[in-house]
């Protein structure tokens, strides 16, 4: 590998079940990136020290002290170190003075923390806070107010004031959909008789949220069964309704409590196949301002970095090598 | 056997996941009761005709032509034989004309028709329409206007009129916790480290939910896992906790859409131990006008039986012999 220009930081995305790793340049540049489905829980043997070596041990040997930070759940009770939460509102200060700081073998990595929200529910989130810090990195428009969709296993939606994640909530819409799918009666046609993707089942599903009356949500999820049973559903697309429902409710819940969505800034982060289907359920619930924003992980990890004062004058590093 | 009673009927109660048989003699007087896990998903190696022989077949021999008439998920797609529904409102005579009669091999076996509801999103009851025309012949107060509410994995609330079951909602608390507990991440706590009853705990997702205010369901169940990395939720409590949060949806979600509820006698009907965790909660969120019905679904056949004209003369049956 020739790199043409210095890397200034090792940048690890290690969520719960994928790690990604980007040698990055001057101003977040990415200069190499390299992905392993070795996730906090899928990580070969639970052995993180090993993952890291494989993955980014010929970085460390070209660019001795070149460092290291990493978002995601492996600064969970789950991952390599549990880092404690820092307080919510959060900012890139706050985050980079809660790095947690240790000895890989390879040499030191930094572990962002993840941020805690009090109150009477709290809430968590790791991962999504290094995404807040870089949207607002990235477009500097979002800091003053903002919402930020992260859609996903656990959703996130983080409201963003005066360049800090002030509030959050969570909602389990990719998790429910999984164990619906695979575990529940809802699942069993497509189990049975196999499944295909039908937008027309997907739009049902999320107008049959937005136009719900009184019946809650656990009432209406069981229409995916009724309505199969009834012969108003195919079978084989009952899992497009039944993701309607799902997303439909979280955004439904949301825009319950959040009237004031249609007026500020309202940006989604993440995966671009599920940020297309938040799309077209924002549509159908009327919020026609949402968009789209990538590589918000890339940019926070550089923000934090920098904040914490780890991206130091490239003489530090030596000078590149082949590798 | 010495059967000191003539009888009438053989009953059965035949479900998802048991298989309940009735010797009723005059007055729906239960002679002889027997139960196996033999559920429609469970019965061995899927035979229907071999579990009733084996259950029932030396009452049918000593009772040459008794009549036999069987609820609940045996009617169904998955069953011995589809029965069709009928339609909602549905009453004694409607469910008595839609029965379906067949020769098993051991004598006929009349089923009982479960109900479909219309509508752009329609509803679907199997078995707890003989439990709410149960409820009614043992307390015919109800039949004018009543709610009864049959918890369960799919936990049913029947509105009863003049007779008839004129509606009905379905949730999917028992399903869903199961699922969450067996294999979301809400259930991982309890997994790893075992479980133990908690009062207070279920008490508090019961007040979690009735006390909530905008964010929706599935962002008040991460409540099940933020609470716990706080510190504020025993891992080892945390299931109960969730019961609550799932038990307090339903009813948050049908007091939402029926204000009226309190003014209108409310019967539970179901399982001992569940219908008292309904309680519990129908207590917190101020409904204390409930109460416990037993025995729904032996009056609710007996009575669909009589109005099909299955309880003819005890002679047709000939004399009771020692069996």
């Amino acid at each position: 590998m020739s790199v043409g220009f210095a890397p200034r930081l090792i940048g690890l995305d290690w969520g719960t079940s994928s790690l990604r790793a980007y040698l990055l340049g001057e101003r977040a540049q990415v200069l190499e990136e390299r992905a392993r489905p070795w996730g906090v829980q899928h990580t070969p043997g639970g052995d993180f020290a090993a993952a890291f070596a494989e993955l980014v041990g010929d970085w460390r040997q070209a660019w001795p002290g070149l460092p290291a930070l990493a978002s995601g759940m492996i600064g969970s009770r789950q991952g390599w170190r549990e880092v404690p939460y820092v307080a919510c509102p959060a900012g890139q200060d706050s985050l980079a003075e809660g790095l947690l700081r240790f000895d890989t073998g390879r040499g030191d990595l930094h572990l962002v923390p993840g941020v805690m929200q009090g109150g009477a529910l709290p809430n968590v989130l790791r991962g999504e806070e290094t995404q807040v810090i870089g949207a607002m990195a990235l477009e500097p428009a979002l800091a003053e107010q903002s919402m930020l969709v992260l859609p996903g296993t656990h959703s996130k939606w983080a409201s963003v004031r005066e360049g800090h994640l002030c509030s959050f909530a969570t909602y389990m819409t990719g998790e429910l959909y999984a164990i619906l799918r695979d575990h529940s009666i809802l699942g069993r046609p497509a189990r049975e008789l196999g499944s295909r993707t039908s937008d027309a089942a997907f739009a049902a599903g999320l107008v049959a949220t937005r136009d719900a009356g009184a019946p809650g949500f656990s009432a209406r999820l069981f229409s995916a069964r009724s309505l199969v049973l009834s012969g108003a559903l195919a079978a084989d697309e009952s899992l497009d309704y039944l993701s309607g429902l799902l997303i439909g409710e979280e955004l439904r819940s949301v825009l319950a409590g959040h009237p004031e969505l249609a007026q500020m800034p309202l940006v989604l982060l993440g995966d671009a196949a599920l940020c297309a289907r938040y799309e077209i359920a924002f549509d159908l619930f009327g919020l026609d301002t949402v968009r789209r924003l990538e590589h918000a992980t890339v940019a926070g990890l550089w923000r934090i970095a920098e904040a914490a004062g780890l991206l130091a004058a490239l003489s530090d590093y030596g000078a590149p090598r082949d590798v």
